[in-house]
């Protein structure tokens, strides 16, 4: 069976590693050896491996009826709809890592595949080597999942764990992030949640079979939190995660990319560097925590390759998973429920006092004299808000419950 | 479709709540309903929801066609090895969480259900709700598997912790551990082992494809951990945890279960209580580590019955899963390597100097002045026995490479 890959950038040649030096072991798992026939770039690679499957135009491989299964790792809307789309429609599986694609169109692949008895696959778009996916769509079938809640992007946590290790301040761990080659010269996407909000928008859309759309996420980054902050963590024995979580809550799914407080206890709290980790909760099974590299070429290739291997072993065979084009209506996010971690100037502790229900009062030597630091009770984001307007913070942070 | 359930203790129980209470969830994800037809068990249940459903009689499964999936949560290999073949041979696909059958004759039931196309599912035999069979055979399919390492047994996890954190003997740990049900009254299965080298030996004949012995399996269980121990492991700040471990090493597979001692940075290390978790290690992947309650009577449950949905969903398909009768061949225990940590009374501290190649001494104050307790380099097996036989040694205890 021939596979075609588009775009042989980092995770592009990275399925081509996969499926070249893992051959054997694929071909015996699979029944029958899978082969790379054609590699989509417009670029050259002189001397590279690829180079004798490389081609320039798509038509190519189009017309080729021998190739069965189209690889997109091309990242990016455009041209990877048009390419993908034409490639379920012409027959062919199509396994991606692009989570922007899939986040956006993912429901209309999903229902042309199921139309043409085909696969489309995307287990490399959210936790990288991480076989979450599947999880979600394939093993915790038996149980309503009550929350889905993850570390999803490596990089933001890479800088948190520089921060609260080496107490860097946010702009050093940027700064090491990126000459380590974790972080984009324009982070944007990862230090504004960007990134996170689309893994837990396709996470959402798996766990309640419905199209959720990473607009109606309230999505905040990192970018807020200083060393100070982590100071206060410190101090609490706790660590500040930027999670993606949803959940359900009487009968309604609310969701929402944010750092979070997060407790010693909490199996999120010893995933550190560019680990990714995903809980999902069961209402029969309890909690199921998954962790291991969320990038790089090879994890993120291998989950590619996985896909490729199912697609392979489906041939005519559609995998059928649960994510309709209609739309789910989010909770509202003044509904959401947290604690809080908050700092003002020591001038308005008694303001803050008024208008706060304190739980517990914290103070680090950094700031003694100058800031009053307090968690609250559980309160909704909209009497937090409220309250907020009123007094002038210096920063907050949610506080998993 | 119809089920049958063989069993109904706490885990066949458990699937009858299952698939009763998210009867309809579990309807949309299959596209039509799973309903529990008969329940087979010695017992009559008067006033409990199960009653219109028993059968004392297996006969009376077996002849009515409605039913093309069994439940076997009786345990055992009497009658479960009868019943379950039976079932495969009548053309019904089984779904079962007997690990002492799956590890005995999985390969045998796994070639029947090929042959018939039909399946013979086993989620539940390890890691209870945690997915770890699916993740070996239809998730990490690109790799080739280096290692598998998990903390299987969650009642020695469960007393392993509570010596540790509450300071309790062993015989207290294990008394707690029986008084909160998560010790049988003969709890010899558990802490000698037996559990975790069943639960090895079916990974390790996944991961490798053919099948393992569990009887060739080195097994040490926890019998041995003093107090002591575990204020050493403390001093060092390491665990002692059991680990059911398979590995690659130049072509050939070894498999263990042994207490170890792991460091704090161990993605295994902060898994307590009775929890279970499961690290695979792929040569594309690395690690990806799994967790979540292994056991309880939901949770197993739960992995059960997503088996059954599975099965569902494949009704005259065989889900292909590699595992051949033709036996691995295991490498020798002498040849496996790792470091020992070591006591010998303070006597005998030249003596051990001589004969162990050293590369840390720790002391504790409980043992100061009365005994010498060190870490090796890497040793053989082998060549730690030959050592060990030369001297007066009050305990030891591999620790991780």
């Amino acid at each position: 069976m021939y596979v075609a890959i588009l775009g042989y950038g980092t995770v592009g040649s990275g399925v081509f590693d996969v499926l070249t030096q893992n051959r054997d072991i694929i071909a015996k798992r699979v029944g029958f050896p899978l082969d790379v026939k054609y590699v989509l770039d417009l670029r050259d690679f002189p001397g590279d491996p690829v180079e004798p499957y490389l081609t320039h135009d798509y038509e190519d491989i189009l017309k080729d009826d021998s190739v069965e299964i189209v690889v997109e790792t091309m990242g990016g809307l455009k041209p990877a709809y048009e390419f993908t789309k034409r490639a379920l429609e012409s027959g062919r599986s199509v396994c991606t890592s692009n989570k922007e694609l899939v986040a956006k169109h993912g429901a209309e692949f999903i229902e042309i595949a199921r139309n043409k008895n085909i696969n489309y696959l995307f287990e490399a778009s959210v936790g990288g080597g991480i076989p979450v996916i599947r999880q979600l769509i394939r093993s915790i079938t038996a149980d309503e999942v009550e929350e889905v809640c993850g570390i999803l992007n490596g990089t933001t946590n890479y800088m948190m764990t520089l921060m609260r290790e080496q107490n860097l301040s946010f702009e050093d761990a940027l700064k090491d992030a990126q000459s380590n080659g974790f972080a984009e010269r324009n982070p944007a996407a990862d230090i504004e949640g960007h990134d996170a909000c689309r893994k837990i928008a396709i996470l959402t859309s798996l766990a309640y079979g419905h199209q959720v759309d990473f607009e109606d996420i309230y999505t905040e980054g990192i970018t807020a939190i200083t060393d100070i902050d982590v100071a206060y963590a410190k101090a609490m024995k706790h660590g500040i995660k930027l999670l993606g979580r949803s959940y359900l809550k009487d009968g309604i799914v609310y969701a929402i990319v944010a750092p979070y407080m997060v407790r010693k206890t909490n199996p999120l709290y010893p995933v550190n560097g560019v680990y990714n980790a995903i809980m999902i909760r069961g209402n029969m099974l309890n909690d199921v925590v998954c962790y291991g590299k969320g990038a790089g070429k090879l994890p993120t290739a291998s989950a590619v390759a996985s896909d490729v291997i199912d697609a392979a072993k489906h041939r005519h065979v559609n995998i059928p998973i649960l994510w309709e084009k209609e739309k789910l209506i989010l909770g509202s996010k003044g509904d959401m429920e947290s604690k809080f971690f908050v700092r003002v100037p020591l001038s308005e502790a008694d303001k803050a006092k008024e208008l706060f229900p304190i739980r517990k009062e914290i103070s680090i030597l950094e700031c003694e004299g100058r800031e009053f630091a307090f968690v609250t009770e559980v309160m909704t984001e909209r009497d937090f808000e409220e309250a907020a307007a009123k007094i002038d913070i210096i920063g907050r942070i949610r506080y998993e419950i």
